[in-house]
């Protein structure tokens, strides 16, 4: 970010708080936004970070988020459950219904806890990670408004449905994935909008569903895999759409009305997600797993790479090196949003 | 297939089986294998399906599989279970393992079941549909010898690590997904080596680790995602590694002995599985899940196409459509897997 001035988190962790306050959210679901969005900032995913503040703040002013929700829970079965998040703030229902997964794991080996009647719920990541820091491998997902064409269509139907997952390592943070199932996220593009440069090939489509290199032509996105291999990353987003909304009874994603929409309010997205939980005491072993982790990033790290001054990495490594940076150098923050936080 | 001669499904099943059984596997081990032969075989899945006869019948021979496996399931809590598979042959261990992942899911709502020692499964689809038919959604995973690498990588580490999921869908044959986390498969490599064609972009490397269109000079194969986004292709590769080998405790797929090592034996590789099984009942209920899943199929299908005389699809739908011609006009063979199989 450029003219990106730097803060530190505690700071922005409580500009952020006082104006979700003052747009009345619940302080305990304003503390909850305020852990997933600062998870973002601080692991550098600046997307879905302190950026998103006006958003949800947008959201609770005109009704796409529910200000004062009665969250439902409800266990079905000895590892499953439920929870109606009534339109809540989603990294609140997110934490719980993650909490609620690891609680079930304890006793039953796995939970998995579907999330319907829920809003945009920011960087899965962290809900994964939530879990991976009690010790638990982690899987979190989550369907969203339709942004990226099928392979070979002419019409946005999956949203970008990112894959989160967690895992414990021995002596390290744990294995962190958070990513979208289509090439780029559609922010990516309105950032080439407004540099004026072309994009990388084979990530969006024209109006009529052709590929362009034209920022200003693109309409939708591709799904991971380009013009050749499109149809696997499709399949991964329909995974996506139905463990985390047809299973949950959330709207699935063509279906689903836009983040737009639901900015200006008053109707709310009905956006499900899921999160699983697997208890390594119940498979290999808690000690075993988390020393095997260590040793296959070991192996990982020591594979030789392509350019020797570019070494390898694995999901998560650049961002806990960010976080270190940032731990020490502060958190950068675009002028709008500094603004927008008083700061 | 050029020069392949169409066969009926029973007579095809009946050569495996004999030619299993000559080799020594137990009658029921073979029919599990011929099942899982056939399955690939109707669907039109023909790199994993009757094509691998031999290579199961090699292992037999040498070693690679053990032909009086002594499997042992343990139960470790009320939804997880742990498979030994003693090595035999996987497609035995896999249909095993998903039974009692959908016996540990009728109770607990979810059921997942882990597999090591296990040799090459096949095709994962098998088992994801097996659960699939009874109602269930389900995940399988397994990890594979090192063929693909890591982004920015010049080596071999990941296998190429599919997933398999399995949906039932209310009047239709179940949503059916079995992917690799590559572009493609080295077999595919080979296939242009003989026809002396160029790779398509993107897919494979040459010895240095820089991207190759001359099949001769592919060594190992890029994650999905290509040079641009390789590291979601690789992260997915890492996710199935975590979940299928470290959680189950079998070899990570960088320190597995090769397929080809296998098939010359005497040491089986030590490949791991996991299958997880969703009960639809215990989230937004069976016959509820089972019609939106035939909703949101018919919004998919109704879809606009790039290409107007190119309908988009969805996973397995043309693999359910290539099983209803071959269900009529019989499965193609390659002559020498028919003469293999004395047809």
């Amino acid at each position: 970010m450029n003219d990106a001035i730097r803060y530190p988190a505690a700071l922005l962790a409580e500009a952020c708080q006082s104006r979700l306050v003052a747009a009345d959210a619940l302080p305990e679901d304003a503390a909850e936004t305020v852990r997933a969005l600062m998870h973002a900032s601080c692991l550098g995913t600046d997307s879905h970070g302190v950026r998103l503040i006006g958003y949800y703040v947008d959201m609770l002013n005109n009704g796409g988020v529910n200000k004062r929700p009665l969250r439902r829970f409800e266990q079905t079965a000895p590892a499953t459950g439920r929870l109606d998040a009534d339109y809540g703030l989603a990294h609140a229902s997110s934490y719980r219904a993650m909490n609620e997964a690891v609680a079930l794991a304890r006793h039953a080996g796995i939970g998995a806890v579907t999330v319907h009647h829920s809003t945009h719920y920011g960087a899965g990541g962290a809900y994964a990670l939530a879990a991976a820091e009690q010790g638990f491998v982690s899987l979190v997902l989550s369907n969203s408004d339709p942004a990226v064409a099928l392979a070979g269509g002419r019409a946005p139907f999956h949203g970008t449905n990112p894959i989160a997952m967690g895992a414990p390592v021995r002596n390290r943070q744990p294995w962190l994935l958070d990513m979208a199932t289509s090439s780029i996220p559609f922010n990516r593009v309105k950032l080439y909008r407004s540099l004026g440069l072309p994009l990388p090939p084979e990530v969006a489509l024209n109006e009529e569903g052709h590929p362009t290199l034209d920022a200003m032509q693109a309409r939708f996105l591709q799904p991971l895999g380009g013009m050749a291999y499109g149809h696997k990353g499709a399949a991964l987003a329909g995974m996506v759409t139905i463990l985390s909304a047809i299973l949950a009874g959330a709207d699935p994603d063509p279906v689903m009305i836009s983040t737009a929409e639901a900015q200006k309010g008053p109707k709310p997205q009905n956006v499900g997600h899921i999160m699983v939980a697997f208890d390594p005491a119940r498979f290999i072993g808690q000690e075993a797993f988390e020393a095997e982790m260590e040793r296959y990033l070991d192996v990982l790290r020591n594979s030789p790479p392509a350019e020797a001054d570019v070494p390898v990495c694995a999901p998560g490594d650049k961002e806990w090196e960010e976080a270190s940076k940032r731990a020490e150098l502060g958190i950068p923050v675009d002028p709008d949003t500094a603004q927008f936080l008083g700061l």
